[in-house]
């Protein structure tokens, strides 16, 4: 019967809801899972825990079960609220240091200590005689060369402190805290094992060296490592549900939202954080998991809102409103600055890749910590005399990304005030404020183009979104105001006819720095609809989905023109992990025979049979190769397939057989089918491992074309695959193989696959 | 050589880029295609296109090829953003229709007929000399019994007059034009084929029709239909495009991009669109498409703007702007919301199920044109003298979801003003207008739960947002309204105390209204994502997505303790179309061997061998059997599978070859490999067939459990998948065989499944 047959398979010898022999079905670090058998598993022990329901013989229920998703998620949520709250306010801290420090207390930061001290108006808020400059306590004014030196000192000191400290800690305690781990979670999340990556030691080291690391002032953001953070989180709370614990494609879902999470927290933007959990890092995310991240986005978003780090109850990280609406004509810059973001994102994948290759293959690897403050120290010694350096990434992003109100009194509205009866907010011509803002901002693009160059890959937590974002701010900024400037000084030449009459308020440099910078991130990371929702969001407009959109859009082209990867595919395989993008067509007209192994020349597939061999021959085969899993045919003449065992399955077997099962010998059959043969009276009992040998193995025929291979393995996440022909088999095609053979037709190095 | 083995698969005999033998390749009516056939053949076209670029031997280019895509989803958009523009500009017209008419010109609505007249205050906008009800222009007087009576009767004229217009040109014309259209599309979606769904003559009529059915007031939406027009809108538009013509996979892709695009301009909500489209009607959705399908439905959704049909340049349907926040407590009311929003799903689906049943079944769906009549006039009769029914759905649900202002003269905001000095939007203690009204909505509310439930499924086009969302919206308003009536008179209670103080405007009624608008739709589709990003996208803040998504998450869960299906897969089923669900799990125990055929006492499994047969015997055995495709072996003793051939290409080649191939006669060998056998000189040269073989038939093992079988053939998109055992052909399982298995399981009659 059906119910017979089936308990010939793995479900016999393994109660799904009960520990199996120890070790069997797991997997070894460094290696890929097999995603269709951890949903089988899961089915398994799916239908056991509701036919236990019904016999009422447990007393955990169905519905806690399914409620267990539920639970984690809001669990998931709250705790990477609450840490990203953490992160934020501690990192606003730890900056303000470096500038000086409160005198009514050290722990306030600036503009907490202005808000103690007295009541002032808003404009001087972040002025107050508590609050004292390093210069000012040392040399008792704020004012003078002497001060100034002091505080610049000071800067540069903490600056190397702060980086001192965290690349330290990365080092001594958790090695896969560096990074901004994007590129290492898409590849977990394919299916890969790296054990540590995403646990307890790696979660609080990187909690802590990430507000070192922000804080010192390095051309770093928070936001990719927050994704991080928020998958360690939920990796660890995972341990808390056996449905989770034991599955490794159930723990995979839960991964897919923690990063809607991180993503959400770190901008605010719950939507645009299921989109780019979507889009850009998950390779398994059913509908469930659609819905659950969304779930889990939210409560993180409200549980950081309630902390409150900005002071400002806004849920986003640079909360804009701008007044003016565009017009069709502004389509032509905002392409401009696409292409600009494109550019850019292509050069700085291929810069930035270039310096890692140098790291790696050079003796700059060997000293990490002192490049790391090598960097600090020329980021600090450069950046301070500049303001717009100086401040850090976010606050940058948010001053430019600032329409400019009557009262603003920032550099950047330095206009001349024309017709004096009534401010307005119409275009005025740049007064010499503007141009000193414009100066500085100028350098500081060429500053933060280079440097961010360098610093990402460094052995610090590190995130590209924020210093990507900055220079396509600035760049959209200065064309901006540019355009503002052309606009007032032409009003009558055909372009602004008709739309920019004088003393309208028709153009507005924030937008362009918006655009800006979502053309230059969408460049870096190749992301396309997260990327705009999330900038949606920050709005709330849809008004300014199209600039945004055709900026997005031109940027990705123009990139996708020198290179069809973005940053975290090139780290993805600079890095040789075993990663098939699901994004990338395989375009070659290769068949399976072209892929699999044995190759021609090589000698036969190790094979078992499945009643011909003895223990001490299986060891034998097993010793003499290092495949990862054995196919198990009736007989060697025939070739023809019964199943395919797992080396580590096997051997744990014979080992465990070997220590209980009396009688087993090196001399014992290893049988694999349901009815031993009859054997001689005095022969060992046999060794019956049908329990682990997987009865359906996938099979293509040799003529399958690469491509339909390729995309069975990545919708099914296959590990391997028997290739037969008219029935009999006749090699192996595993996942390494298809990327070896994906290398080799982009001329690339095929060992550079290292892992798996 | 590689190149020379995949020579003699199907490629050889097909350039991509001609026609081959006309028919071979393409599909009957009510067949399922096959996706991984169709995404191979569109990977090929795209290497030779490739390749004929770098050889310049063709104009048409690499680049244009790629663009084309876009192209198309630019027409799309703009297709379908007209045409919805047209359909609410003439709706709006027809429906003011049945009230009076415009004097000065008979093409005025309402609204734009005192527009036009002279400019009146916004408070009487609707109200001028120029338009004349009927009985005003029938009686000389708008007032009296007699003008009433006289409006009723031109009012239940009216109705019939269009209900009978819809009907009588759906039955003449564009049949496939009734109903919503999403289960349909869902299914096409699928892979399956109905030719005409999606032609020209479905839109123009279903076009037509939606504006006479919308119009006549029955209780429908043009919502879902929209989705429906935009995709025949992409299918028309698809033959402009070889690429797009020839493949029914690529056609698919821009389909599912087009039902994103039909939700855009419905509610004029892209990422709700998208986001529909990724988890209601796709089936497959690669990143591509997500992308693509943005940008279409912005495009539609700014084409609707530039139209602007609802006079007010607003993108959205329902433009809300709540002022007062939310509070904790008040997530009560909400969950309670989301529990009657399920079960009223819950409810509808089966009640309209069971009368979809009856139609079916007795004489009843015989006479559609008189149904139609008797429930337009039975609507039209029971509407009119309520004014919340006479008024169209979406005008009802635009007001209850309206915040009271202060110079709101609407009966839901006749409260009594308490303290006269500065009035103030605080919550005030019901008056007499808002008690009518109250009545008037509870009465409005039993009438659409019960004429809903008999208008879905008629034969005119009809949407299901609409109605279900105006049943939620009332609930919602009248609960809103208890709610704050409550608070007002028990400030001091537990409850209320701390964050409802007399004063305060603290209850928004018209938030209940739109949390239980999306409670009702949650529990009537099973949307979730999407319907949450709908609703923000209509208010535009992120504060009440906490609110809508505990009512939605409740919906859901309640209405799935009652049946997992929504109604639109309650449909599917009802009508028989081979649609697998895939978010439902598959979820017995079962293995391939139990649903495969052929079963035990079956005959065995019609078989072709690859060298053996002649044409005639080929040509009986076809003849003498149904099946679409036939497995071909080395032998029939050996049973090793070597191939599959498709029914209908094996009857188009040998008809070809019968009519243009010398010497072919029934006497001839069919050979399906490489290298025929020597054969008697006399003998007729053989046909050779290898050509139309598929070289990589997809093969499972009789022991895969059917959970992995049903996982695959939703991922690959398969029709059918070959059975082994050890190596040796078994049996087969089709997409049909999956259906009546899982229909069998679910205790249902399996003949149900009617179609492939």
């Amino acid at each position: 019967s059906a119910a017979g047959m089936n308990g010939n398979g793995p479900s016999k010898l393994v109660d799904p809801l009960e520990d199996p022999v120890p070790g069997l079905g797991t997997y070894e670090d460094f290696n890929t899972i097999d995603w269709v058998r951890e949903k089988s598993k899961d089915r398994d022990r799916h239908r056991e825990v509701r036919r236990r329901f019904f016999l009422k013989t447990l007393s955990r229920s169905h519905v806690s079960d399914a409620f267990s998703g539920w639970l984690l998620m809001l669990l998931v949520g709250l705790m990477s609220g609450a840490l990203a709250g953490g992160i934020d306010i501690a990192a606003h801290w730890l900056t303000d240091m470096k500038d000086g420090v409160c005198l009514i207390g050290f722990w306030f930061n600036h503009e907490h200590c202005c808000w103690t001290s007295n009541e002032t108006t808003f404009q001087e808020r972040d002025r107050c005689p508590q609050w004292q400059s390093w210069g000012e306590l040392i040399t008792g004014t704020s004012e003078g060369a002497f001060a100034y030196v002091v505080n610049y000192l000071m800067y540069i000191l903490w600056a190397l402190l702060f980086s001192f400290l965290a690349v330290i800690l990365v080092r001594a305690f958790a090695p896969y805290a560096c990074g901004s781990g994007i590129p290492e979670i898409k590849t977990i999340l394919s299916g890969f094992i790296i054990r540590g990556y995403l646990g307890k030691w790696t979660l609080i080291i990187k909690t802590i060296t990430l507000v070192l690391a922000v804080s010192s002032g390095l051309s770093l953001g928070k936001e990719g490592p927050l994704v991080h953070v928020a998958c360690c989180c939920a990796n660890i709370l995972c341990h808390l549900f056996t449905k989770y614990r034991k599955n490794e494609a159930k723990r995979r879902e839960v991964l897919s939202a923690a990063a809607a999470v991180g993503v959400s927290v770190a901008f605010g933007a719950p939507i645009g954080g299921v989109l780019f959990s979507l889009e850009e890092v998950s390779y398994y995310f059913p509908l469930k998991t659609l819905w659950r991240s969304f779930f889990a986005a939210l409560v993180a978003a409200f549980t950081l809102r309630s902390i409150n780090p900005f002071g400002n109850s806004r849920l986003v990280l640079f909360y804009v409103e701008f007044h003016a609406p565009w017009h069709l004509v502004e389509l032509a810059p905002f392409i401009l600055l696409g292409i600009f973001g494109g550019l850019w994102g292509a050069l700085f994948i291929r810069a930035n890749i270039a310096w890692c290759k140098i790291r790696k293959s050079t003796r700059l690897g060997h000293y990490p910590v002192i490049e790391v403050l090598v960097v600090a120290a020329l980021t600090a010694l450069v950046a301070y005399p500049n303001s717009y350096t100086r401040m850090s990434g976010a606050e940058l992003i948010s001053e430019l990304f600032n329409d400019c109100s009557l009262l603003d009194s920032s550099q950047l509205c330095g206009y001349k005030q024309v017709q004096p009866s009534p401010p307005s907010l119409a275009d005025r011509p740049a007064g010499e404020g503007l141009y000193t803002a414009l100066w500085q901002l100028a350098l500081a693009l060429v500053f933060k183009m280079m440097i961010t160059v360098i610093t990402f890959g460094m052995k610090v937590p590190s995130g590209l979104f924020i210093p990507s974002m900055a220079v396509g701010a600035i760049a959209g900024r200065l064309l901006g105001v540019g355009m503002e400037q052309l606009a007032y000084y032409n009003h009558d030449s055909f372009i602004f006819k008709g739309w920019c009459s004088p003393g309208a308020d028709c153009i507005t440099p924030g937008l362009y720095a918006m655009v800006g910078a979502a053309a230059c991130l969408g460049g870096v990371t190749r992301m396309t609809v997260s990327l705009v929702v999330i900038m949606f969001e920050l709005t709330g407009g849809l008004e300014y989905i199209v600039p945004l959109m055709a900026a997005t859009m031109t940027s990705k082209w123009v990139a996708d023109a020198f290179g069809r990867e973005g940053i975290y595919e090139a780290h993805i395989r600079l890095n040789g992990y075993p990663f098939l993008e699901p994004k990338e067509e395989f375009d070659h007209s290769s068949l399976a025979v072209d892929v699999m192994r044995p190759r021609r020349s090589d000698p036969a597939l190790a094979v078992l049979t499945q009643d011909g061999m003895t223990v001490g021959e299986v060891e034998a085969l097993v010793e003499s190769t290092h495949y990862s899993g054995f196919p198990v045919v009736v007989s060697p003449e025939s070739q023809r397939l019964v199943g395919f065992v797992l080396r580590r399955d096997l051997l744990i077997s014979i080992d465990n057989a070997r220590k209980r099962q009396e009688g087993v010998v090196s001399a014992s059959t290893v049988v694999f089918t349901e009815h031993a043969l009859a054997q001689a009276a005095d022969a060992p009992p046999p060794l019956r491992l049908r329990g682990i040998m997987d009865l359906s193995p996938f099979t293509v025929t040799d003529h399958t074309p690469m491509d339909i291979t390729v995309d069975i393995f990545r919708k099914l996440g296959l590990r391997q695959c028997l290739v037969t022909h008219n029935g009999r088999l006749l090699g192996i095609i595993t996942k390494k193989d298809i990327l070896k053979h994906m290398a080799q037709i982009a001329n690339r190095d095929p060992d550079s696959i290292l892992f798996n």
